[in-house]
């Protein structure tokens, strides 16, 4: 498909109408986190081979909101905003592969089809779901700010079912934004077999990071956190027996393509050459 | 209905499910503002009895785009923020009665139903629509700053139909807002009656303005704005003649109620006792 | 505002932007009823003065979801759909006024901004939500027939929490669709006082019905309906002690006004001559 | 991936929060049809390498509107018809491949995330839109039949932006429902390389088709169709410069599976085995 344009579906002669451009990718945007502890066994559930557990705290869990704007280089999207906002809300945890700690997105809710795209190029598990987090303003009348004291809510639903909702009570700056979500990504990229039956026509691991990252200062606070069921999420089966911790952070990203660490054949995952 | 609570319907025993809260409302937000002159005449279309055209530059337009976080006295909406947030795009003219200026929404679009029983009660004129503008944040890689240099783009669009776009490059701090929209509104607050062919069975004009009001540092800035058709819109016919100026400010307000001009009875208007 | 056009607000020079047009207005669409009883006391918590408890099985109640096409005399609407289709979710019970047995709907839920302005004029309590309910089909790969043996589910949603949902297994044709939604409505019109706070402005008591209405055959069933707590809404409050039954029709109704039986003045509610 | 079960993501120990479910998948839906003439050179465009233009009218293109509700095998989704209806509009236009003409969806959009997903694995290029088509039903009132005489109006919306409009009035039974749609897909499925800049990961060609069809009668009719421009679709590159003939069908469909055309390797595409 080389003499087409696009860097994704639909490809055409000009790209014009590609769902998403190509890398970079730029973004500006709140992260309010929630850390905290599962059941490993329940995160070893979400491990496909070739990944293992992390040795470390292994069942440590982060639910992270984020309010996006989003932009490619010609920054074109920012002016017509429909196409540059979105908000999402993604489960991270941590899991080892050749000895290395990655962080991976097992589940995740966005609000736009572009986020949608992106997630597939970048093997995130994307589903559309409706996602809510208090905004900070410089006037206090109908907001906090990102101080000791700002009080923020997060809510998550997907099929018109609530699946989570926390409040974080900003207490103090912080030295992280959490843990779980610190390391580079690894995540699958899958296609199913288009045959009745077949095993997966292709698969491929993946590592992909930021490749610039810039933050405010972070703070932590106190936080509830609640998840509720539904028959077609697994997001409360990740229950929350500690909290770790509740984060709130600006940052601003780049992110620029990543790596493949290994490939499925016919005789099971082979390494990339590195 | 003394005996039942809830500010709006549905009223109820404990009120709790009213569509909206007692004033005072409390909003927090961004303001991206486009003036313009359009002709004079169809300013007065859009003046009905007791209301006229303003005296000084009567052709003189505001269409407004908000980005806004609001709550009642409890602030118990910025925790579930779904309740919280809403987005707004209005035009505003001037008009004058009983030879004091206001200012007038006469049209407007909104996101949430909330704000629909907000514009209900305030006599402004409120459709769904989407409405999107570009959010400033600390970190520039997809997002201006609030300053000179700063680019905003703003859509609104109803009935799956774009009616206006506008780009704003902020160059100067500016001692003002704009002019269009600084007057308490005058609006009308109508019942059709229910018979068939009935007269209003309700009419009144209505005074409302901020109990209080907080802004940052005005903007103004070089603007590009597009008005469409539509066959249920009637914007484009307030055609653009000559862009007046281009604002952003950031500011908190306070809505408290507001005061009766006059109400329509068998005799025409009536000024109501001041 | 005699001089101006549109049935509605904004009331305009050519009336083209009005959010509905003059009555009479259209509807061809599919309910869902379930019929239930509750604890009368809950009933008689949702009729303001000057309204009763029915005298008859006063606490019984009917959910109802209806899928509409509508349109005005013009039948413009249906050609571009996106203001034509709505879905809705309704809760209905009885009341009594001047010793006649009236419908009243106490809580609804509508997807369209055109629909809630026609329930301002028609009193109908109207909140955005999020209704599906499983269309029938010709062709049953994957739907239902209207007929003993079909299956319908239906839901409802509000401010992204689940509030009600149901499944109706048809099992015979019905002599009726139902007796809680039979009557007249009889529904309040309330402006609040624009002074903060002021007594309502306006108060009436409006009774409402079809002017045309045809049927298909009324199917009853076995039904299931589950209500869930959500801090903005009182639905459950509503609580299932009973079922009654479960009914599906589909329908064709006109609407085009209704009559006013009584006024709130200063010495409380007046009787409307009639 | 073995130990996991999904069909796709996210793949979990239950599978229950797959985005899509195997298949079989189940259809039944309206299809609102408008086929007519573009320039050939467009068409030729959008066919990536293997694929050739249709021998025979290869400027024909078929835009379709669809009404949907869908479900697995276990039909639970039509009991929580959130998870089942769901609208799109599609494109599609021939092609040949080793000497077989195929229909391929050049561009599409989908108002729901398992229709995205389903896409992704059947080779479809879907993004979110708005899209509407008249509903018929058995009461007139606000609604068409099926049947000489009917009139379905259509649109298109993506990004806040309309993009396509038909009106069909119906005029006689028609032994078909089109032809540009009538032969297997052929769609491509690909995976951009994760590193920058890097090639196609993945690329495959398949085929793909109903594995039952049943359908009522076909009728055709008079049809107008307006493109309309957007930055971010190539729609309206597309121009009708004949139209072909306008049909309305209602059917069930169920697909289960495809199989591979060609794969693309380091020395470009090979055919499968069949």
């Amino acid at each position: 498909m080389n003499d087409m344009k696009g860097f994704f579906f639909p490809r055409t002669a000009t790209g014009q109408s590609s769902l998403i451009p190509s890398p970079p990718w730029y973004y500006s945007g709140d992260l309010l986190t929630v850390e905290y502890r599962t059941d490993p066994a329940r995160v070893a559930e979400l491990l496909p081979a070739p990944l293992e557990l992390a040795p470390e705290d292994p069942g440590a869990v982060a639910l992270i909101w984020a309010d996006w704007q989003s932009c490619s280089g010609t920054r074109e999207e920012l002016l017509d905003p429909v196409r540059s906002q979105y908000k999402e809300a993604f489960v991270v945890v941590r899991c080892a592969y050749e000895g290395v700690t990655y962080s991976r997105c097992v589940y995740i809710w966005v609000d736009k089809d572009f986020a949608i795209g992106r997630g597939m190029h970048q093997g995130y598990p994307k589903k559309l779901g409706s996602m809510w987090q208090t905004r900070p303003h410089p006037f206090s009348h109908a907001a906090p700010q990102v101080a000791p004291g700002g009080v923020f809510g997060a809510t998550l639903a997907a099929g018109d079912r609530r699946l989570a909702q926390a409040v974080l009570t900003l207490t103090d700056e912080s030295p992280t934004n959490g843990f779980v979500n610190g390391h580079p990504m690894a995540h699958h990229r899958v296609y199913p077999g288009i045959a009745k039956g077949a095993p997966d026509a292709y698969a491929e691991l993946i590592a992909s990071g930021s490749s610039s990252f810039e933050a405010g200062p972070a703070y932590s606070g106190d936080v509830e956190l609640e998840l509720f069921e539904s028959p077609t999420e697994e997001l409360h089966r990740l229950e929350v027996q500690e909290i770790i911790g509740g984060y709130y952070r600006q940052v601003g990203v780049v992110w620029d393509g990543g790596s493949t660490l290994a490939t499925a054949g016919e005789n099971g995952w082979e390494a990339a050459a590195r």
